[in-house]
């Protein structure tokens, strides 16, 4: 079957299609004809051995399919690899069914970023009716739909940061009530003027270095800011317990990998996001529908930050 | 009145019982006959001028009261001051009613403590059934109830800390399963072995330095370690937002005067609590009734890590 598989670490360069052994399904597993699967940033930090966990080579990237079984049952999975692929080896236990009116590129959107953000607006800063939230990188996959669904919860403002005028504009469209270039100056400052110069109940965070520290500092007591990855490459200051303690605030770290072990959860988050994008109330942004050949481009595109919402690949071409 | 007050910072000698002028209520307080008061660590760290907030000279010292008003309703209130003294003026608002059945320790106890360890058991840590829960300090005045509102909560399993073999004890015979020396040499693997091997879920820490650090290190993905005090006065390790995010973690800190924004949450604590100490369900230590006149003591057997359970003063003596 036709794969991209890596031989090397490096650049956008070292993408590339190649013919490679179909997958062999253990037990309990599946194999699915993919349609779509996703890309992610956290794929080109792993093509480079920069992600957080390691990794070992030749290796067919990509953590995210949709497609069908041979017995003809439409499902969305998580694989650890092997998404960048014609066919994928799934874990039955931990695929989830797509419904009708959820199409291709929504159904891989709501895997690795819509049960981030499911579970960082629920589980890890538990946003409240009344609260208000920032979302960094709003225009982002985790974003676009963490806005989305912290609205849903009964936030009482969302503030978004996103780095251009067309990604603050399509936050805005998403449902924030303000937008804010995270390049200010005084990004603390920015983010209570956009609260109506009251400091804010939630902050979720992905971009690391002066935008987490800037914004721990906007915190209200009884703040929260959710850390889940670090785009910007550079690592924030450490953080005293006993700040925290003088504010009542609350830092938390967050990685999917580890809500794997709650899969009865990550099925009722995915089911519940489907079935509202299936009726309208929860919109995925489509950031690029890339032929498997272009894995390249899509890699350079997503690392250059030229692209807005959710980017797959189309093994079938 | 006869009250403590003190017009210099220092060690305990500073305390002393004087003639004082009875307060003044302001709109909306009223005053009461204090019956007993509440003698706190953190009352002995703002005698040296070594707490979390700064204070002016002369000084009532004394955060906690329970008595009665002139028209004869039996109250339990949190005063910024004030408190050592045998006429103190509460703010009715943020007053509790003190049910029958509550004695005057017990109704002093549930105020600073019982609210600190309810909001960190409820709010901040959020415990859930089946958790492991680590209590540092677990025979202290919060620890104690900390230990049986984790219990009451569903926690599978609650791991005390204490200094002494009567003070762990203590913790057993309040519903602990376990209790661990926090001097042991390698903490991580003695709350882990206390936890049938397993890492925890929840960390109750006042105690800062190794304590601190070496709970951290023990917590399992997604759990959380609440920090709410000093007690050793040194600080612990800051922490990294990367590496709570490598293994899906919490630190939150809390400062009780923080909740006070909330007095609606507050009483709802305290009646639920004081119902539960009435009908047998939650027990509070009494740690020592002292003689008012006596109040150098208290603070040196308080300071020494000499005592049990809560510590009042009784002004009429």
């Amino acid at each position: 079957m036709r794969a991209v598989q890596i031989t090397e670490f490096g650049g956008p360069e070292v993408v590339a299609v190649r013919e490679v052994p179909e997958p062999r399904p253990h037990d309990g597993q599946v194999l699915l004809d993919v349609a779509r699967c996703g890309v992610n940033f956290a794929d080109t930090l792993l093509r480079e051995n920069a992600y957080i966990a390691s990794v070992a080579l030749p290796l067919v990237p990509g953590g995210e399919v949709v497609g069908r079984t041979a017995d003809g049952r439409r499902l969305a999975a998580i694989v650890e690899s092997g998404g960048y692929a014609e066919k994928a080896a799934i874990t039955e236990d931990a695929a989830f069914p797509v419904p009708d009116g959820v199409d291709d590129v929504a159904a891989v959107a709501l895997l690795a970023q819509g049960l981030t953000a499911w579970w960082l607006v629920g589980r890890v800063a538990r946003v409240q009716p009344g609260d208000s939230v920032v979302v960094h990188a709003a225009a982002g996959g985790v974003g676009s739909l963490a806005v989305q669904l912290a609205r849903a919860r009964g936030a009482a403002r969302v503030i978004a940061t996103a780095s251009t005028p067309e990604k603050r504009a399509l936050a805005l469209s998403l449902g924030a009530d303000a937008a804010v270039d995270p390049a200010t100056r005084d990004l603390t400052a920015a983010l209570c003027e956009a609260n109506g110069g009251r400091q804010v109940d939630v902050v979720l965070e992905m971009t690391g270095g002066r935008v987490t520290d800037q914004s721990l500092a906007a915190l209200a007591p009884f703040g929260r800011l959710a850390y889940y990855g670090m785009a910007g490459r550079v690592e924030p200051e450490k953080v005293s317990p006993r700040a925290l303690q003088r504010r009542s605030l609350t830092v938390s770290g967050f990685w999917l990998t580890h809500a794997f072990a709650r899969p009865e959860v990550l099925t009722e988050a995915y089911a519940e996001m489907a079935a509202q994008v299936a009726d309208g109330r929860l919109r995925v942004v489509p950031g690029g529908d890339y032929p498997m050949s272009q894995v390249r481009r899509a890699h350079e595109d997503l690392a250059g930050r030229r692209t807005t919402g959710k980017l797959v690949l189309d093994p079938s071409r």
